[in-house]
C-alpha cells in the first residue's frame, strides 16, 4: 500500500529536523577527513562513484534519512512508476522514460501495445534509418551522402540532446566516430535560425523537427524559416526533413517529412533525451551504436536506483542529502560544476530537469504545501568558474551546495606537460583544491583572505567521460530528482507554470490586451 | 567628506525596513497597471529604457531609496572613485575602468602619466594594429592575410570579450563587417582547447595571449599547447601570438610575442572588456570603430551613472531596488532573461561581474558584516529558457527577481511572418506575456494551474542590439554592482576569494598534501 504524505507529516522528517547538525571544517580535517574520503564512496553505473565525504552528514543523519526512504516509500514508489502506474497525476499519465533503456518491472501495456517492445522498435528503426544515411543508401535529391544534421526543437527536445551531443563530440571526433555534424535550432529569435543556417551546408544537412503536439509556436516557425531556406537553394524541403512526434500529431502522416519517428505522452521533455528525441540525432551524429552505450549507461543507473539500502544508492543518497540542505540547513541553490569542457552544457540541461519538474508549489493532490521544494541550479565548467563566480561561493553571506563532477582522463588523450604536471592533471587537482577549501576553509589575520568553510561538495567521479558514463549521469539526476518529488510529495512530471505564458502570448499577437500588458505590447513595438 | 558606513548604520535602510511593502498583483492590475508602464521608464544609454512598472516599489520606497542614495553617498562615492581615489582598498588600487571609456573628473595621475591619456593611446596602438592586419601590411610568414583570431585568457579575460564577440557576431556579418572569425580557449582542460585548435586554420589565425600578471597557470598552460601544435605545423609561433598584458609582466619584453598592448592594475579583470583585453579581439574581428562604437556607448552610460536624480539614473535605480529586494525583501538570487541569443553569454559575464564583486562577508575596513551581500545570477535566453526553469520561476516555492532584456528589431533584419507576427514579434510579445504572468499571476479553480504572481520584474528594452547598446548593457550592469557594493560598505573590486583554491592547487601539484586533500588526490588519480 503506497501513502502520499506531505514531507512535514513524516516522523522521520520531523527527527531530521531536531537533529545535531554537523561540522563539516572539524570532520574534514586531519585523519577523520581522509577516513570520510576513503569511505563516503557511493559505485555508480558506469564506473562512476558518488563521493559525499564533504557533505554535512554524520551516521546519526545517514541513519534517519535511511527511516525517511522507508518511511516515504521511495523505492516502493520507484517501482509503482516504472512499473506502469498513472505517477503524473496532474495530466493522467504514465511516467516511463526508464523504458526507454531497459524492462525493469513488469510489462507495461499502455495504448494496447507493450511499452518496452514499442521503445526498443523504435530504437531499431532509427539505427536502421541511421545507417542508411550514414552507408549512402538514403541521400539528397542529388545522390549525395548527408554529412550534417540539425535539430530544431525547444525545452527538452533542445537541451537534453544538446548536452550529450556536446558530451561525446570530441571523444567522438577522437576516435573517428563522428560520423555527422549536428547543430541546434531552438529560439525563436530569427537571429539563431539565421546563424545555424548560415553556417550549414544545407544541400547535405537533414533537418530533424522535435515537436510531441506538432504544434509548438516556436518551433513550427523555425520549421517554416528552414523550409524556406532550403526552398531558396533550389532544394526540396520535404528531402532534407524528418521528425519525432506522436503517431496523433498532424506530422506524423505528413509527407512533407521523408520519415517520422514516434514518441508518445508518457514521457515529458526533459526526460526524452533518451527517447527518440535524442535517439535520431545522436544515432546519426554518432552511430546507433554509441547511442546505445549511452542507453546502457542509463538503464545500468536505472537498475542501481532500485536498491533500498541508501548507502549503495547514489541516486537515493544523493536526493536524501539535497532535502537535508533545502528544508532543514535552508539552502536555496546548487552549483553544478563538471571539470570538462565537454559537460559545458550539462549544467543547463539539469536547471530544466530539476527547476521544472519540483519547482511546484501544491503537492499531487493539488493542496498548497508550507515547506519549500525545487531549488535553483546553476553552474559552468571548471576551471572556468573559479575565474568568476567562486569567489561567492568562497566567501559571499549565502552557503550553496556544490555539485563537483571531475574524470581521471581527459576525452582526447591529448595532452602536455608543463611545469611538471599535464592539463588533466592540473583540472584534476582544481577539484580536490576546492572541494577542501569549501569544506574546510582557512584562517587568516587578514579578515579579508579568511574562508569560513562549512560550504558542502559531492563529488562524482569517473575514469572519462565515455558514452556510458553520460548516460549514468543523466540517469543519476534523473532518478535524484524523481526521489525528491516523492519526498515532497509533489508531481514532478507536469509543467502546468509554463502555459500562462503561453496564453498571454496568444493575446498579445492576436492585439487582445489592455492595461499593463497592453502597456508592455507598446514599448516593445508590437 | 565621505562616511563609509555598514548598509544597517543608515537610517534611511532602517527605515526602509519598516516600510511597507507593495502588493504587485495590485497594483500591475488595470489602468494603474498601464500607468505604471508608461511612467515607470527610466532613459540608458544609447536609446535603452530602463523600466521597473513591474518592480514591488511605490512612490513611499522610491522616496526612502532616494533617501539612501544620500545618505550613503553613492554618488559622491562614484566621483572620488573616476577622480582617482583608492577604491579598491584591500589591494590599494585606484579603479579605472571607466577612464578606458572617457573622462568623467579630473585628470588622474598614477605610475607618473595621465591614465585617461595612457588608455587613449593603447587604444590607438591597438587601432593601427588592426588595421595593418585588415589591409594585409601584417601577415603570416607567407605572406598572407590573417583572416581569424583566438584569445587565450580566462575569467574576464575570457566572459566579457566573448560575451560582446557573441553579441555583435551577427550583427557584424549581417552588415559585411565581420572581418576575423574570433575563437577563445579559457579552460586548462585540455580537450577545450584541443577542440578549438581543431576547427582553426593555423596557418591564418593570430592568437592573443591575455594575463595581466603573465603568470596565471591555466592561460600559460593554453598558451604552450598552442605554441606546441603552431610549432608542428610548421609555423612560427612568435609570428602568430601577440599579447595583452601589463608592462611588468615577464610578457611585455619577450620576443616570443609579435606585438605587446598593455594593461594595468587599476582595471579589473571582470571589468576590463572596454579595455585592451577587449579591445584587441574585438578590434581584429570587427574593426577599430566597431570597437569605439561600443566604448562610446558605455562612455555615455558612465556620464548618465553620474545624475544623483534616482529616477533619472537607471543604474543607480536598479540597485537600490535590488538591495530593497536582496536585504528587505529577502531574496536570493536574480534571474537574467535576455530575449535574444546574441546575448547567449551575457549571463555567465553578469554572473562574474556580480558574484565576484559583491560576494563578500566583510566590509571594506575587513569587519564582519551581518547582513546579505551578492546573490546569485544566473540566466539563459529566451524564449528557450521558457520551456525549462521558468516553472520554477513561476510556481516554485522561492521568488526570485528578473531581469528581462528585449530588443524591438533583430540583427540581422532577417525574418518570417507565420500565423499572421513575425518571429521577432513573436520573440517581444514572449516577453510582454511573461513579465504579466510573472507579476500578476491567474487564478484558476485547479490549483496545479494557479499563478501566485507576485515576482517582480524589470525590463531593458532598445530598438537593437548595437555596439553602443551592448557597450550600454556593460557599463549599466558595471555601475549597478559598483553603487551596491557602496551601499553594503564592500570592496567591489578585489577577489580575495579565488586564492585559496590556487595555494591548494599547488599543493596538489607538488604532492604535499595530506589527509582529505590527499584523499581526493588519490581518489582524482593525481
Amino acid at each position: 500500500m503506497i501513502n502520499w504524505e506531505n514531507t512535514t507529516e513524516l516522523d522521520a522528517f520531523n527527527k531530521l529536523l531536531a537533529s545535531v547538525s554537523v561540522n563539516l571544517q572539524e570532520v574534514m580535517a586531519g585523519a577523520e577527513g581522509a577516513r570520510r574520503v576513503a569511505e563516503c564512496s557511493v559505485p555508480m553505473a558506469a564506473g562512476l562513484v558518488y563521493n559525499y565525504a564533504a557533505k554535512a552528514v554524520d551516521g546519526d543523519i545517514l541513519n534517519i534519512l535511511a527511516e525517511l526512504a522507508d518511511e516515504a516509500q521511495l523505492i516502493q514508489k520507484y517501482r509503482e512508476l516504472y512499473n506502469g502506474a498513472i505517477i503524473n497525476t496532474g495530466e493522467n499519465r504514465l511516467v516511463l522514460h526508464h523504458l526507454t533503456r531497459g524492462q525493469l518491472g513488469n510489462a507495461v501495456i499502455a495504448d494496447g501495445v507493450d511499452k518496452r517492445e514499442f521503445y526498443l522498435s523504435i530504437e531499431k528503426e532509427i539505427a536502421e534509418f541511421a545507417d542508411k544515411v550514414h552507408s549512402g543508401e538514403i541521400t539528397n535529391e542529388a545522390g549525395e551522402r548527408f554529412t550534417a544534421v540539425v535539430q530544431i526543437g525547444v525545452g527538452g527536445s533542445d537541451l537534453g540532446p544538446r548536452a550529450v551531443y556536446m558530451a561525446l563530440e570530441n571523444w567522438c571526433r577522437a576516435k573517428d566516430r563522428l560520423l555527422m555534424k549536428a547543430g541546434f535550432i531552438s529560439n525563436v529569435d530569427p537571429d539563431d535560425a539565421l546563424n545555424v543556417i548560415g553556417t550549414t551546408d544545407l544541400e547535405h544537412t537533414l533537418f530533424i523537427l522535435v515537436s510531441k503536439s506538432g504544434t509548438t509556436l516556436e518551433t513550427l516557425t523555425n520549421e517554416s524559416f528552414v523550409r524556406e531556406k532550403l526552398a531558396e537553394a533550389g532544394l526540396k524541403p520535404s528531402r532534407h526533413m524528418i521528425a519525432v512526434t506522436s503517431r496523433t500529431s498532424p506530422i506524423a502522416t505528413s509527407d512533407e517529412y521523408m520519415k517520422a519517428f514516434f514518441m508518445d505522452d508518457y514521457i515529458g521533455g526533459r526526460y526524452s533525451v533518451t527517447s527518440a528525441v535524442g535517439g535520431v540525432i545522436l544515432s546519426l551524429a554518432f552511430g546507433p551504436d554509441i547511442f546505445h552505450r549511452f542507453i546502457s549507461g542509463a538503464a545500468e543507473a536505472d537498475k542501481m536506483a532500485d536498491n533500498p539500502q541508501i548507502l549503495e544508492n547514489a541516486a537515493l543518497l544523493d536526493a536524501l542529502i539535497g532535502v537535508y540542505e533545502r528544508n532543514v540547513l535552508g539552502y536555496k541553490a546548487m552549483a553544478m560544476l563538471p571539470y570538462s569542457q565537454a559537460l559545458s552544457r550539462f549544467p543547463a540541461h539539469l536547471q530544466q530537469l530539476e527547476m521544472e519538474s519540483n519547482g511546484k508549489s501544491v503537492n499531487r493532490f493539488g493542496e498548497p504545501i508550507d515547506y519549500d521544494t525545487g531549488y535553483i541550479i546553476f553552474g559552468e565548467p571548471g576551471t572556468n568558474g573559479q575565474h568568476s563566480f567562486y569567489q561567492l561561493l568562497h566567501q559571499g553571506t549565502d552557503v550553496i551546495p556544490l555539485q563537483f563532477i571531475g574524470f581521471r582522463k581527459s576525452q582526447t588523450g591529448s595532452d602536455l606537460e608543463i611545469q611538471g604536471s599535464t592539463s588533466q592533471q592540473k583540472l584534476c587537482a582544481n577539484v580536490a583544491a576546492q572541494i577542501m577549501a569549501f569544506a574546510c576553509g582557512r584562517d587568516n589575520e587578514d579578515t579579508n583572505k579568511r574562508f569560513d568553510g562549512g560550504r558542502p561538495c559531492s563529488l562524482i567521479v569517473g575514469e572519462q567521460l565515455t558514452p556510458e558514463a553520460t548516460g549514468a549521469l543523466i540517469s543519476h539526476f534523473e532518478n535524484k530528482i524523481m526521489f525528491q518529488g516523492f519526498i515532497w510529495n509533489i508531481n514532478s512530471f507536469d509543467q502546468e507554470g509554463v502555459q500562462l505564458g503561453k496564453t498571454l502570448t496568444r493575446d498579445v499577437l492576436s492585439h487582445k490586451t489592455d492595461g499593463a500588458l497592453k502597456g508592455y505590447s507598446d514599448l516593445l513595438g508590437i
